[in-house]
Parts: C-alpha cells; structure tokens; sequence
C-alpha cells in the first residue's frame, strides 16, 4: 500500500469543498480537537448571538421577548430547522429538554401505543444512560414490562410479537458502528413493534433519514456534532402518523392546545407541540440557532463524503505508520455513502494502554477520549478538521508510542466525560 | 390617611440600604418594571459571565471544561448556594431541568413513599401546570390515583388518610396569597401526608425557610425573582430525611452511583445527586450563576422589608389617587416579615377592563402583567425597584384612567405570559 504523505493530505485541503467552513468556528491553536463527538467546539456565529440576546432581546425587551423575539417559539422553529438534517419533516421535530427526558417521553408514548406488549428491546452496547431510562420506567410502572437486552448483531432475531419497542442509539458510541436504521426499523413494524432511534452521534455527523426508514419516534442531542455547547438541548422527533395519539405523562402547560388559557384540565396541542413541556431555556436555544446558522451553509453529503476521506485516512496512516503497535480497529472498514451507512464519524483503537496512550495524546494537544475497557476514540467532524489534522494526528501518536509517552505515573487516575 | 408624596419616596430611597443594588441590573430607560415576577431583568454579572464561559472554557477547554471548570458539578454547587435563599440545607438543593419536570419526579417519588394512598391535594387556584403534571402522572400511572381539588381555604380541612402528598404553589400567581407552610406542613404530616412545595413567585421574593417548615419536597423556578434569564434552569429540594428512599423514574446516568462506570444497571447515587438525570445545559447555568452572585450580597430580611413597604406603597397610593376608578385589591392587605408570611412581593387588582388598563401602562413604559379573567398583576422586586418608582407607577395608572387610554381598539387581542 502506498503510503500516504502530509503532501497528499495538504492538497485533499486545496481540494475540499468544506474548507472555508473551518473558520467559522474557534479551535485554540496547536489543538488538534478528535473530541468533536463529545462535545463540539464554539461557532464563532455563538458568543455574538448570546449576547445580543442577553442584551437586546432580554435586556431591552424584558418580558415582551417570549413573544417579539419569538422565544416561546423557538423549540418549533429550531425543530423545523434540524429536520433537514436528520431526514424529517416541518412539523416533525422539536428541540427541548434533554436526551434522556425525550426518551423517556419517547418510551411512554410508544409503551401506551402497544399496551398489550411488555417488551422493549435493545442491544447491550447502547449508551448506559438510555438503559437505565428504560429500566426507571419499567421498575416505577410496575406492569410487568421488561428491558431485553441483546447484542448487536441480534437485534433483528429477537424481534417477536411481545416487542413493544425497539429502542437502539444509531451509531454505538463506542466503536462508531451504524445500525441500517431502515432495514431494522421494516424488520420492527414487521412484529408490530415501534422504534425508537436516539441519534446521540448521528445528528450532524452524516445525513440521517428518518422518515426514508419510516422511523417511529427519534431522540437526540446539540453539544456533539451540533455544536451547540455543553449540555445544550436536545430534540426529539415523532413521526406525523404518531403526534396525535403520542401520549407521555410530562403534559406541561405548553403542550396544552391553549396554554394562556389556563385551564385547570389539560387537554394535548395537536401535533408535536405536545412533546413540549415547560417554557424553554431559550440562552441555550439561542446558542444552538447559531450553530445551526453555519451547519445549515453545508450539504450533508460533502459531510458524509469528507467524514469518510478523514476517517479513512486515519485508519490507512495507523495501519502504515503504527503497524508494530498493536491496534486493534474497532470501526467498520466500510463506510458507505448512502443508505446503509455502516460506520458514523468516529474511528476507535482497542489497546491495552489505551487511557494513558490518550492522555498522552491529549500533553500533545491531540484531544480524543478513551472508553472503558481499553477503547481510544476519535470523532472526525468534517466541519472544522482538515485532512493534514488527521496526518499530524497520527504522526503524533507514533511519536507517543515510539518514546513510551504512556509511561508515565500522571496518567493513572481515569476519568472522562462522553 | 395622609397621602404618600414623591418626596417621601424620594426619602425612602435615600435611607435604602438596598438601593445601590439597583445599578447591577439592565433596566431600560424609561421602563418601570413590574413584572420581575415573571421575567427578571439583566443581571450585570449575566452577559460578561456567559462571555467568558463561552469563550474560555467551552472555547479553550473544550471536552476538558466538563471537570476543569466545573460544569459537572454546577446543578450542585449552585444548589447550595441557592439552599441559603429557601431555607434548605447544603446538599439538599440541585438546580437542574424545568420546575414542571422537576415537579414529576417530586410527585413520582412522594407517591412511591405512600403505596397505600391514592389521592394527590391541591387547590384549584394553583398554577395550572402544576395541575397538568399531576393529571400527566396519574393518567399514566393507571393506579386509581386521583387529583383532589379544593378552593385554597379548605387545604387543611380536606387533608385526610387517603391524601398521599399535597402539592401547593407556596404564592398563588395571581393574587399573590401566601400558604402558612409551616402549618400546613404540620396538617399534612399529621395525616401522614408528605407535602410538595413550588416555589415559583417565592424564591427570591422573600425567605422561604423549607426545612424550618419541615417541609418533604420543593421545586422552583429561577428567571423569576433570581434573574436567571427567560426559561432559565429550574430547581428542586429533597429534604435530607427523604433523599435515599426518593425514587422516581428519570433516572438517567448522571444521578447513577458511579456514571462513569457505563454500567448496564441503573444504581442511584446516594443523597440528592440521583434527582440529576442528564448532562446539564451550562450555558442556562452559568447565567443563573452570575445572577446568584449579585443575590449573595443581600440579606433575606431585607429584601422582605423592603418588599412590604413597595407594595404597601403601591396599595396605599392606589386607594388614594386611583379611588374613584373602581380598583378592587385581591392581594391580602397584611404582608408579614416574619413566619407566617401572608403575601407574597406582587399586588393584583381586579378591574372589568383589566386587560387594556395593562396594555395602555406598558404604551406608558409601566409594565405590569394581566391573568384572565380580570386580573391585573404588579411585581415588586426590592433588589432593582425604587421607592419613587411605586408613585410614578400609581401616576401613570391614574392617567390612564382619567384619560381612558384603555379605551383603545389596538388593545383588544389578548396574549400574555406568565
């Protein structure tokens, strides 16, 4: 295999149709950020927008801003807007409270739409915290409703007729690997099970196709690839066919058909305006309205198409330069284009000093993250990384490996952040 | 009764020790707001705060912000800053989610504590969202559990043994009245009820005093009188007694034991860190952080006093300049600096052309609010209101009656927030 120069990747550079787009955010200099799947770095669209909401909207309009500002709109209009993105309709989305809180809506309405099933399935690599949503409200309903677990490779043969639901994360955190989001979602309705897709590191990282799959009910956050900031809020999506018999017990006053009405009965707003509960935190959707402004330039195919060159570039250059190592892929090899996508934004090594091996990246201003048991992670998000990052990057990590970075007694204590 | 003139206002401000705080806060010119009980102004501290989280730690730290600036950590730390303002204790406090979510896992967990009882007591003249969540959880439950509606003077008397936990908002929204927690939280313990406390129009608005009470479990809301910004993050309170046995069922992996683990099973932390379900959105959080710091320099009972002499300021002025218009006042005339409190900082009165009356004063730069079906709702937060304030208000007012400036047709439409 020929080997791939940092020459070959400066004029991948001169070539990209997305390199301009890697100044509208700030990156610190000397940092090469692989974390992008954690948590995206700030739109330079960002600080200037807070502020002037902070300032003209809050400041000078006061109250009067929940309706001239259109905040009290905005977990629609924001929804409206990341449709694109993820392959759903106008209409079909809202961005609002948490991941974790959208799923369990998500969860409640699908378990109310199948009462006579008790089953949701899901796969034992899922992100934790969607688990433990699942078993929160299995254990607090107490109607015999069970979390059935599986590996991934089984999600398909455990499908029966006592699925309820199919609650999967699309892209698995840990090794990047995509589920075929349309051929599952057909394989569920097939059993007369619902699904529910969280979208945690497909959002923004690839063009998701949600109603294409007939997808159910979707979840997802703003602060990976959305760059939205830390804990910034997330969405959900209910499919058009679902809104109005999506029924979840967070029925707060904006979900009511007539909120300033204040009624003592709350009676649901058609729609997806009843997955909304309170009244928004709108400094964070203002946030994520700008970081939107730079993502809604872009085409979500050069995304897909510049993702693949990244991370395959990544994966050739680890296999030439840092053969004798010992690496192991985790990550597909195959990628795919469109439809099925077989591996999201993200390359992850396997090595048995992987947590020092990235905090020694990390002293070298290559920031990944390292998952238990022994997973090196790296996101490549094509917004703002450009092709000589990914050289540098490995060049970097020979250098760590050649001169036993690892080593070192001040990369013991773990911790890390998703 | 003597009239109150603008120069014994003028007297008041000049003895107020208060009244430097004032000039921490936006406040446009030519604006007398009324209506911090809704929508706080600017604190000072708030845009330069964000500022620099957004471009400092999210923009230098990156990933690293999550434990180098204590993001992690905020829903907590800023808990016990808040618990000093509502009477709690440290670690008693987290600032997380929306009051009405908030408000769920509250009543999830009071009703988990009493298997055996099937009623939940309020009063019909609560916020209606708080009334929504309630149906929310009992619709969904399907356990015979039922919503038990009482006018606000028959709290105590329709407590029985069948009332697993009554949920009062301590100051009712639109007049303003007061509930005796510490009473009514003795009644209810005494049928064994447990008590669920939203603070909403009381935090910040004078000393709450949670645990002097006794109370079992509050929630609350911070771009009231704290200044957090429209929609800003939302508090709860589990007294120490309760928070190892308070389940409930958003049990995402920020409130698990060990959530770094990414363990499949769910095991909830000790204390009040299980009431934290996700990753918290620190942008809201960092505002309510920065408003806190202006709050920190004051004293409770000073905010109290002052806050009774505004609004008896407001009552007195109204009867003598406005009494031929037919005001009538539905906030209690007696206000209490100590327990028990009686009302609240706000002064509502009734008048058949209530709506208009409020447009036509906000035409005038005095923004107050208006709650169906007549009432019009002043706020009188003591950190940023002058003394001659409350007299130019009750001038303006008296010129929109006299000039029947209400009598508009612009002011027909109704749409208000609360």
């Amino acid at each position: 295999m020929k080997k791939i120069s940092r020459g070959d990747c400066e004029r991948l550079d001169d070539r990209d149709p997305l390199a301009g787009i890697r100044e509208r955010y700030y990156l610190p200099e000397e940092v090469i950020y692989l974390d992008g799947n954690s948590l995206g770095p700030v739109p330079k669209t960002v600080p200037g927008r807070v502020a002037s909401m902070i300032e003209k909207e809050w400041g000078e309009n006061l109250i009067k801003g929940w309706l001239a500002d259109g905040w009290m709109d905005k977990p629609l209009t924001l929804g409206d807007r990341l449709a694109r993105l993820i392959g759903a309709g106008s209409g079909e989305v809202v961005v609002v409270d948490t991941t974790s809180i959208n799923l369990f809506k998500m969860l409640a309405a699908a378990l109310r739409l199948r009462p006579e099933r008790k089953v949701i399935l899901s796969n034992r690599e899922n992100f934790p915290t969607d688990l433990y949503m699942v078993q929160g409200i299995v254990n607090w309903l107490g109607q015999g409703h069970q979390l059935r677990l599986v590996d991934e490779d089984k999600v398909v043969s455990a499908l029966d007729g006592d699925v309820a639901v199919l609650m999967l994360t699309q892209t698995n955190f840990k090794t990047g690997r995509v589920f075929d989001m349309a051929k599952i979602t057909k394989a569920a309705h097939e059993v007369g099970a619902l699904t529910i897709w969280d979208l945690a590191h497909s959002a923004g990282a690839f063009p998701v196709e949600l109603n294409a799959a007939a997808a159910d009910f979707a979840v997802g956050c703003s602060y990976k690839y959305l760059n939205a900031g830390p804990g910034g809020p997330a969405f959900l999506f209910v499919a058009k066919r679902h809104q109005n018999s999506a029924e979840q017990p967070l029925t707060g006053w904006l979900g009511h058909d007539d909120p300033f009405a204040f009624d003592n009965e709350y009676r649901p707003a058609d729609g997806i305006r009843r997955q909304i509960c309170s009244s928004p935190g709108v400094i964070g959707l203002v946030a994520f309205e700008a970081a939107l402004d730079v993502i809604d330039e872009v085409d979500m195919t050069q995304i897909r198409i510049k993702s693949n060159i990244l991370c395959d570039i990544f994966i050739d250059l680890v296999q030439t330069e840092c053969h004798e190592f010992g690496f192991r892929l985790v990550t597909p090899r195959e990628a795919g284009v469109v439809e099925p996508l077989l591996r999201g934004s993200q390359v992850s090594l396997v090595h048995e000093h992987g947590y020092a091996i990235v905090q020694a990246l990390i002293r070298r201003g290559v920031i990944g993250d390292f998952r238990d048991p022994d997973i090196m992670r790296f996101g490549f998000a094509p917004l703002y990384l450009r092709h000589v990052d990914i050289y540098d990057a490995v060049i970097h990590l020979r250098a760590v490996m050649e001169c036993r970075e690892w080593d070192d007694p001040a990369f013991q204590e773990r911790a890390s952040v998703t």
